[in-house]
């Protein structure tokens, strides 16, 4: 990973900005910054200046991580320490993340301080989420594990294939994928496993419970894994047994918006027009109702980052973001459908990263 | 789970308090005192209501867990929702949690008001944290599900020991672990499991990586399960070989730093007073600056909760508290050890809910 090319970057936009002085709170910031994976660390960062703070945890990972920034160890807080060093140099005010920073937070930050009459307008919140906005499009060392980690899942989804039957624990099929993803080496899963069967796959986020894969329904298998930090996401939806016309239909339905999202994906597309590209397919089968959730959404560090692919969504695709697409219907107590892939856009197009069949699947 | 007397014991405190009403927002409050799971939830508490809204994607859910509150699906945003509700009942002012709001979110709350000049004031920040207090100490439900959880993390370390062997990675090590608890029913791991061997046993927070258990050196192992939404936590390390005076001397240190830390536990008795007890121990043994963390923190529906067993607390434990004790000494470049428990406080003193044997086991 280029942290220097990342936090030169930074300084770019803080320039253009003209923001002075950057306070980084969130770790998923930390690490895209400075490679640093501890659980405690605060970054100053100044046109000239980075410095890391942490804890004693962390002394050697630190010093061993970190190339970009000045590491301190913190003796009491590393939030305190880094606010007091940006007071010290002089600055007029610093920007910090609010979607990022408790009001807790803020209040320890603004009592750090040791001239108490500037300390309201000391800290400013970005009006944009500026380390987020850079973490949006992805560079080539992103985009070279998020496909490895995206392709290490759709493996993992075809060799666990053969062990799903009906009777199994949805438990006992999480506990397979995720051994699986352990063995190859992923740093663990980038959520709770959904293993969601029978009506039980009405339940978007339905997690794996001790409940028993029918003879004859849906299966929906949503999860993802940790490869370097970043995470895969992917969703399929299997059928055990023979599925009736009905289901066949809506499978047919959600397959139809799936495709229709990706084909949408492109440069200066919007989200809102991607998301509308699967709904509109769902809107004409008549089962628009039952689509109860956005499109997708962005994923890299975080399983959820920007952007939104949600209705209304104005924000254009650029080269190097990487999407879900997973439309999906929910019939409370009957069924559900969803349908996942992970995408990057390219100047092209879109570039499904996640290539495992999509055709039913009858196990 | 009894969330009606949960819920009892929130507006007494709140009635004591003089607070009127109470925006939920922060999860695992949301699941103490509700019963809901989802992942999009805020609850509006004021004395003779309480409304959970949350999203399409839990309608069926929601309705399904939650007994002690209206359930209501937004069509927007639940925080919104949550907040025009509030102002249309005329309160006075509805309190928040702090530490679990972002600025961003107490901005989103002001802007959802329709009464533009009351907005500064009519949101504030609770001085200590309610819900965190309240779930400070566990209710019997809780500590039946904790002890459960506490003792098949023991279990399943028992389950493990024959497997490690030298040559083997530490993620093939954490995957059979997890395995396992997939397979005994566990919902999932409550953090990212600690393989940490040789020179990485140093490393406080050394993750599973692809790095090889040594012929002769620690091996430290720090997991926990979630059952029930409960989080266990547990350490052990164990050496490969024979260990040497120095390393054998070091870990009876700690083990003895552990155990008086573990007889320290009462109900009146500080938490720097039962951090002291650790550390005193280490410093008799000249190793108190190898010691870089606190000795241990609250447990339950987080894996991190109330109180903090640190130096200087001044909290007092009280029957209910469930806590870890886990001091721990890191050598940069040549070794670490850590043994952790969990703790109940009960009228007699400290339960210990992991039996696991902490004498060296040598593999």
């Amino acid at each position: 990973m280029n942290h220097a090319r990342r936090l030169r970057a930074l300084r770019a936009q803080m320039k253009q900005r003209e923001i002075e002085a950057l306070l980084l709170t969130h770790l998923p910031d930390v690490r895209y910054f400075t490679g640093f994976t501890g659980s405690n660390a605060v970054v100053a960062v100044t046109a000239r200046r980075a410095v890391l703070y942490t804890d004693g945890r962390y002394t050697v990972q630190a010093k061993e991580q970190v190339k970009v920034a000045r590491v301190i160890i913190a003796a009491h807080s590393a939030l305190r320490e880094a606010c007091n060093l940006l007071e010290s140099l002089g600055v007029g005010g610093v920007a910090f993340d609010p979607e990022q920073t408790t009001v807790s937070t803020l209040h320890l930050m603004r009592s750090a301080l040791k001239y108490g009459r500037r300390r309201r307008n000391f800290f400013r919140p970005l009006d944009r989420p500026l380390p987020l906005l850079l973490r949006l499009v992805k560079d080539e060392d992103e985009l070279r594990i998020m496909e490895k980690a995206a392709l290490e899942g759709c493996r993992l989804f075809e060799e666990l294939l053969p062990y799903i039957e009906s009777g199994m624990a949805e438990t006992a099929v999480a506990a397979r994928l995720e051994f699986a993803a352990r063995t190859l080496g992923a740093e663990g899963m980038s959520f709770e496993t959904i293993v969601a069967s029978g009506p039980r796959s009405a339940l978007p986020h339905g997690h794996a419970t001790s409940a028993l894969l029918p003879r004859n329904g849906f299966v929906t298998l949503d999860f993802g894994i940790i490869l370097d930090g970043y995470c895969s996401d992917m969703t399929r939806t299997v059928f055990m047994g023979t599925p009736n016309r009905r289901q066949r239909f809506a499978y047919d339905a959600v397959l139809d918006a799936q495709l229709a999202a990706v084909e949408a994906v492109r440069p200066g597309a919007t989200c809102g027009e991607v998301d509308e590209a699967a709904r509109s397919v769902l809107r004409k089968a008549g089962l628009a109702e039952h689509f109860t959730h956005s499109t997708g959404h962005g994923v890299g560090l975080e399983i959820h980052e920007a952007p939104r692919i949600a209705a209304g969504q104005a924000v254009e695709l650029v080269p190097g973001m990487v999407i879900t697409i997973e439309p999906g219907i929910y019939i409370a107590g009957k069924f559900g459908i969803r349908i996942e892939d992970m995408v990057a856009v390219t100047r092209q197009g879109g570039k499904v990263l996640t290539p495992a069949t999509k055709a039913l699947l009858q196990l």
